[in-house]
């Protein structure tokens, strides 16, 4: 079985990497993917999936039944890119002014479309059903959450997820997992500090919100230096520190904003209320007013530790013993696959690409980000294999 | 004398209520007085004076000589306007867009005037000679400074000088002077924090400056807080702090911006060091580099006392005892008839111009900013009668 | 009537620099005044005054009633010693170990005994009362403002009150005077930070109290350098921060205690709010509690005007129009003599002492501290001088 | 052989609870530890074993040679007790006023002397040697470090070592192990900020040293927040600052100190030369002086990997599977077990002896402190097998 696999999906290794080289082609920001899904559902339903369009606007879902029923697992690939200007001279580079798949969905999409192909090739093989999930925005605003609450994991009801993110920190072939966090939670805070403008020759006349400001950034440290049990992991960085416009006149306002992250989930949950804790208290000792809001973004990306150990194992007898490894450390960025994992288990792993003899080492959102595209048929590899080792056990 | 003044003086009332009336018609802002400076050349020449055009571009000079030779006193008007769109609603409001007289300069000026052709008919009975000086740019970048240079102050050497503002804060009629300190000393600083910028996320890859500006902010209190004799006077005011536009990317760098100011010329001389030691101490302390730019703009305005005491008294012989008060404080604004006293003996005074009865008390540099026309004879007498005391003593 | 004066106060010199000499001898503290109470009770008492001892515990107030009723005006004179080991090697040095007459209360007592000496053998030609206040511990906790609870200031009724300083950065037989203020307001304030100790391994299991400590020092710099009119005068030190004893213990508390100076009431009065209204934010802020004390000392002595132009002429006519002259600055030392000219017009002046060739040039509270006797006489004319004229007018 | 080897241990179950017993009521603080060093010796002796006494003044070595030449397996129990003053109310509490065994090191004696009976009666059946190293001074300042310095782990060479603590926080009779990092460096620094000092009612005359220790305080927060990989670990604990003793006296100095805990070598060694930079950059900016010393304490305690998935083993073989896990964290405290592991492989591995049931729950370094003797059995099990298992494989 695992041989016949191998042949099918390296018999449409040039049809792939061509598909790639077309969505990279004609990359799309976020709810903006229209072509990019139309592609999409058009090959699923050439290839005999339920095709659903439409889903959180431009995600499309397609449903591959199984001979036998059985337990259904999805397959997740985010089809956005960036509003980054490509800068690659590849001969495929984007054709879309000032829009790139900086972010290796076009791989993404690639492998889950070359999974859907095989697995639709072997679907008298299978005892349940697979669906693929091609979602928007992952950029954000964050598409998984809206596929969610539009039933993606219904119907049938969903038992295990699966989902990848091509990494260029990773030597190409490589497979890095974690059996509990692998991405960050990352959200967001903004604070206005309302004081009272005037001349900056008599500034008792005056509150000045730029000295308030600064006490709060300052204090804003200890949240991480102080607060938090050290081995844990928490990040504040206040990246926006806006006031005034005039040498000589003292503004009415400070406008700071900044992000946050961290694995924990409780100590997401007690941030909120510890920065909104520090602003009213600092403006008050100073006399100040102040706005506060705090978004919530993405959540922690955490793997269930069951179906991680599962997929280590299907991994190593797919690609070697010797290339699936456990991350020394989480990635500090953010990811929506997050959402479906707080529903139901399943992986997001990192897959290498980097290829320093092919020259490919750039990080992600880099305007001259490429990928090695001998990991497309890897991917696949491991998707297929995934699926039919859950869904036969 | 004294008599003869006064009906000379209010013989020319409506003629040169007109006069300013027209000058507020058609202000212009600094270094742009083409039409306002040659209106008064056009009428110092009329009156008779020696005129000089175009010292410092559009500054005007004229030279009234009396009868005998003698000593020689100045008398400066500043005759720049402001951007300011006008909202006044006065019959002669401001027919320039976007610029008008909103400092009284219009007013300065018309006393100016009215003083020359005053004593353009009485220059037999004087002794020595006057010197009007009609400057440009007081608002900045500061005509005085060029105009002297140029040799405003020679040929013949300027003995003394007189200059005023008119007053919103006094009552109408009052003139408050001061026998040091009447203005202060208003300079600029501006600090680049230059760290080193990445994504939110990682903050140990970058070198926040926020962070580190913060920490300036704060330091800067210090020199007046614990460096500064509490009987002396120091503002500080970082009025800009500029850092960052997204929430989740550290940016390269911090720019912070303010004004510092004094009466004292040594607190003035040693707060560049003690700014760029705090700069230089904390970013070093904190990894990070900097650029650092000090400005000296106008220096303090500090009287003549011996001068500004013969002026009380003939003040107060003009407009009575009563009128004339000592000012409690000075004022923390800058004014570039600061450079004519660093030369020279002289009295810069407030007139005031305050009349609730007639509505008039916005500040100046307000859009409906209007002074009382009833000060502009008053200013002319105390011109006048200062001159000609002086001069003939 | 001046040369009368003069030559009476001459006359006892000798006697007199002897007296000051015997109280430098016998210094006592605040409140332990007991010999010299005792000496100056029986000098007045000799010298046929009315006298009440035991005023506010070792207070002595004399009265000397003229031939004819009238105003009644006070002479002050603090005696009490500090709580320092005189080094002066002077042949009448202290002979009470560890105390000193470091501050000149010695030269007060005997300028005071000297003018009642003088003033009770002229009584025949006065007009009113003479009421002489020997008031203790003036050093803290302070004898002012018991002795007037105690009715110092009545029956008969003060009108008007005198009091010196003798004064080492004056030179000697100068006076300064203020017609405003001539000494700060002087209070205190302590603070404790309640945090939570625990060990500096796991800062998280704590609550740091330094971190929030060295917040508050911060902030409070910004009461002066952002809330304070530049024009106007505040200090506030912060000269207290004890926290912790081991270097890897967190501790519970935080200890901060400082002093407050401005000679502004409005000021004065805003600060304590000021100051809790920040430790209340910076702990709120922090997760701290708190415990805030402030103690209001001495009020600033602020002269009256009328009365001080009144002395002013008085003192040219007595020591020479060169000798009196305007303080630049007032001190920024307390003094209970504001608590009686919160009560009443009064002066409260300066008589320099120092005297290079004499040798005479340490400040107060120094332990060689002396001063030149020569100014006994001086101000024993002024003290006479003034209340003959005031009472007499 | 597991089977002798467990009746061998559990026949002297009773001797050797009696033998902590009397090491606990006579605890000894390091180097001073003379009469419980004389008493293992003693022990030691009289089982066959070769015996090294005054090794690192108070530390004994004792070595048992198996039939068979081999490897050296060192065990490793320390041996000093602590300052404080028991509260226990046990039978045996200490009767050495103000020294308790407070750390359970009279547990690790037993251990580590029963562990050395029962093998010097199986010396027949092993394979190389087993050197006992009974340690001084663990709580500080560590015999660790002297002891190898003076040859311990030489003569025949130690090729692997192993220790343990008794630890409250985990279950009586579990395991928790780490195979990389399970202790903290813990290292110290001093700061003394000079100024200068001087009355609060004049700053300026001063160079005030808390405002700038607040300042430090404040910047090294960021050394955590800002520079450290979020998911590393870095404590930096300011634990004292003292600075004045009088509320309007602006003092000298500011002397502040704390501790550094980290896993991370390289962040260890980083962190001197940053404080350093701090303390360096902001006295700079704010005219103070400084003195800074920074002692590295000990080291991290870091398990070899592989050694210890060999004692892992050999654990879950002992003591049943259910009893061995992983430690979710490191512990942030200090070990100079630490030296060892930095010169040859080994594992330093926690038993629990927390037993609620028995009312023992007190955490070391309490008073009330103590643990259930059953796992005193567990530990000589642990150790005997281990030491085997090496040897003879």
């Amino acid at each position: 079985m695992k041989k016949i696999i191998k042949e099918k999906i390296n018999k449409y290794n040039k049809e792939f990497i061509n598909l790639r080289r077309y969505f990279h082609q004609y990359p799309e920001i976020g709810y903006k993917e229209h072509k990019t899904s139309k592609k999409i559902a058009e090959l699923l339903y050439k290839w005999g999936l339920e095709v659903k369009k439409g889903v959180a606007d431009t995600g499309v879902v397609g449903l591959l039944k199984g001979k036998k029923s059985g337990k259904t697992i999805a397959v997740r690939a985010d089809i956005d890119a960036l509003p980054i200007e490509e800068k690659t001279n590849l001969e495929f580079a984007s054709k879309n002014k000032g829009v790139m798949h900086a972010c290796g969905h076009d791989g993404h999409i690639t492998i889950g479309l070359w999974t859907a192909k095989v697995l639709s090739e072997l679907k008298d093989k299978i005892e349940g059903n697979i669906k693929f999930i091609f979602q928007p925005a992952e950029e954000g605003p964050g598409g998984a959450e809206r596929m969610i609450k539009e039933g993606v994991l219904e119907k049938p009801k969903v038992d295990a997820i699966i989902g990848l993110h091509i990494w260029p920190e990773i030597k190409s072939g490589y497979v890095g997992i974690s059996k509990g966090p692998i991405m960050a939670a990352a959200d967001r805070f903004d604070i206005k500090v309302i004081g009272s403008g005037g001349h900056g020759a008599v500034p008792h006349m005056s509150v000045d919100p730029i000295v308030v400001g600064s006490k709060i950034v300052s204090a804003l440290q200890t949240l991480v230096s102080r607060e938090t049990d050290p081995l844990d992991c928490l990040v504040i960085s206040n990246c926006v520190f806006k006031s005034g416009d005039v040498f000589n006149v003292i503004p009415n306002e400070a406008n700071l904003s900044g992000t946050v992250r961290t694995f924990n989930p409780e100590i997401r949950k007690s941030i909120p209320k510890r920065i909104g804790e520090i602003v009213e208290g600092i403006t008050r000792a100073m006399r100040c007013k102040y706005e506060y809001k705090y978004n919530f973004y993405y959540p922690p990306t955490i793997n269930n530790k069951k179906f991680t150990t599962f997929f280590e194992e299907v991994a190593k007898d797919t690609i070697g013993h010797d290339k699936v490894f456990e991350l020394e450390r989480p990635s500090m960025g953010g990811e929506d696959f997050s959402y479906y994992l707080k529903k139901i288990p399943g992986t997001f792993f990192f897959l290498g690409t980097k290829n320093e003899e092919k020259g490919i080492n750039k990080p992600i959102h880099h305007p001259e980000y490429t990928f090695d595209e001998d990991i497309l048929q890897k991917g696949t590899e491991l998707f297929v294999n995934t699926v039919i080792k859950y869904l036969n056990n």
